[in-house]
């Protein structure tokens, strides 16, 4: 087995300096917003591999399905999860300015214990549920409005600049590129196209049971008290089969809970890419990883070693955080996506 | 509201002349396998409708999805649904050779009431639950061995021959096309793409829970013994809730199963497509609808004559059933996409 294995490696590291040499490397760089390093030339290097035709780990695109988290992955999660933001802002009598660490931690605490989300779902008034229509409309509303406490800008505007190079690459490369989170689908499916350029439809989160019913003519859905699914740790491999039915050959987290998800998909077969985002950048974004109230990055870390996964060390790896920064000289096909910029 | 619908539909009428006496219907026909007549001439319109810039109705590329129920509605489902014929074939001691209505009354009355597809997820040996990867293999070997009895051929080549002309066209013209079907999607999603070049993504069908565990340093998936979910009648629009998040703009069905599927497609805002196949060739495919143990139509009907829905008559409205039948003539991008064939 093990000398099968180093066959392989060696097979495809020969490739790869083949490609390297000739043509195939030619051209823009596809993440000019990281800084040229280990965790780069990896994922450069796994792209090419398994979508360059005659390349031992070539992967036929109807298997290139790429996995991210969301919260902390693609945008950043402090002092809170954009979701308990939302759910901070919307309910009545919960004090939540954010403006230090012990009413964020207070704040944490509150709505990690009650799960306020399905109760936003109703009508505070009448108790009546509101339809999929009328509160995608409330989270449009809440993202115009609502400002970071730290960087005085809408919270949308947080997203990550080099990894909406990495998914417009992905895509670029015949990738199916979808979101996996704990959030609640509802919640980032109404942005998530304007974002990151990922359609709803290809938003996997947690969600509440749904009721069909007609209502003056018109068929329409509205929620539940039940929860459906929570998609997280163990439960994102199997939210991943419920709305795709496919093993992913790159999966994409920052905490904990990701685990699984990125074991999933570098146990399948072939050449696979796990990546861990290591915030440890507290001058332009933030440091952290355990303890932590929000996203804890401890065992991640230690699968990672073991398993060689990328760790992204923010600091080290990326020369712009986000896109509001400055704007990056973007070659043809690879300028921030963010239409919210 | 009558005077704003009327003025509403004369504009995409005027359109509509125009657009057919200019260029943007000319060439190839889209639907070859199609009599020219009321059902084809509604879905060419339609698609050519929300497609053309310029147009009352165009709809944005994001927008364009449609549904499509699975048997009866993309391939035959008598005289026992797919499934049901693979639970048939796979339980020990059921004997179905579907030879006379009788005993496929008996299989169809058995197997409605002990629902044995989970038991499929198990070896019947050593009662442990196979891994998804071991179940694809089992239903990929089942479609090569299953002959069907009045054909005489696999099972899975009595796909529609019209139906996989209107997917292609669907896609062509930027939709996105998915299967929304009470059928397991584990059991659709392993051939959906070889049959109707729809991807196992694109599935969205009834779901067992899944439960993700490590065995010899690999994640796998395997089955749990309740049910997730079952996507039939009012929940239907319920699973494109959990599987797109967006209303289709067109759904397709052919029993009363998926009248709220059409129902919830066809009151949304604009131009929308609702249709429902009748099976009325007893000759060459078979006559069925109220009432009947598989795809019983009755409501639906009534709901179509009352909101406008197109009912297809396969007798007068299709040329070719099969594609096996004749290889039609097909012009360039529309020839049949079953690779089965």
């Amino acid at each position: 087995m093990g000398g099968k294995m180093n066959c392989l490696y060696k097979s495809i590291l020969i490739w790869v300096l083949l490609a390297v040499s000739g043509s195939a490397f030619a051209g823009s760089d596809p993440l000019p917003s990281w800084n040229d390093g280990a965790s780069k030339k990896a994922v450069i290097t796994f792209v090419k591999a398994v979508t360059s035709k005659g390349s031992p780990s070539y992967v036929e695109p109807a298997e290139r399905i790429a996995t991210f988290d969301n919260d902390g992955t693609l945008m950043s999660e402090q002092p809170i999860y954009f979701q308990f933001l939302f759910e901070a802002v919307k309910l009545k009598g919960l004090s939540c300015d954010l403006a230090d660490n012990q009413s964020v931690k207070k704040a944490i605490e509150y709505l990690v214990a009650s799960d306020p989300f399905g109760e936003l779902l109703f009508d505070p008034d009448t108790g009546a549920p509101k339809t999929d229509e009328e509160f995608k409309a409330e989270v449009d509303s809440f993202l115009s409005n609502t400002i970071h406490p730290r960087f005085k800008r809408p919270f949308v505007d947080l997203v990550y600049q080099p990894m909406l190079e990495l998914i417009a690459y992905l895509k670029q490369s015949g990738f199916k590129v979808y979101i996996v989170t704990a959030t609640h689908g509802e919640f980032i499916r109404p942005w998530s196209e304007k974002a990151f350029g990922i359609p709803p439809e290809m938003v996997i989160g947690s969600s509440v049971k749904v009721k069909y019913e007609v209502k003056d003519g018109k068929g329409i859905l509205t929620w539940g008290k039940d929860v459906n699914f929570i998609c997280n740790g163990p439960d994102k491999p199997a939210g991943i089969n419920y709305g795709i039915g496919k093993r992913p050959i790159a999966a994409f987290g920052n905490s904990d809970g990701d685990i699984q998800m990125i074991e999933y998909a570098t146990t399948g077969k072939g050449l696979r890419l796990g990546l861990l985002i290591h915030h440890t950048d507290a001058a332009r974004e933030w440091a952290y990883d355990s303890p932590s109230d929000i996203g804890q990055l401890r065992d991640g870390l230690t699968e990672a070693g073991k398993k060689g996964w990328i760790v992204v060390d923010i600091k080290k790896d990326w020369k712009v955080i986000y896109p509001f920064e400055k704007k990056t000289q973007s070659k043809k096909g690879h300028k921030a996506v963010n239409a919210y910029q």
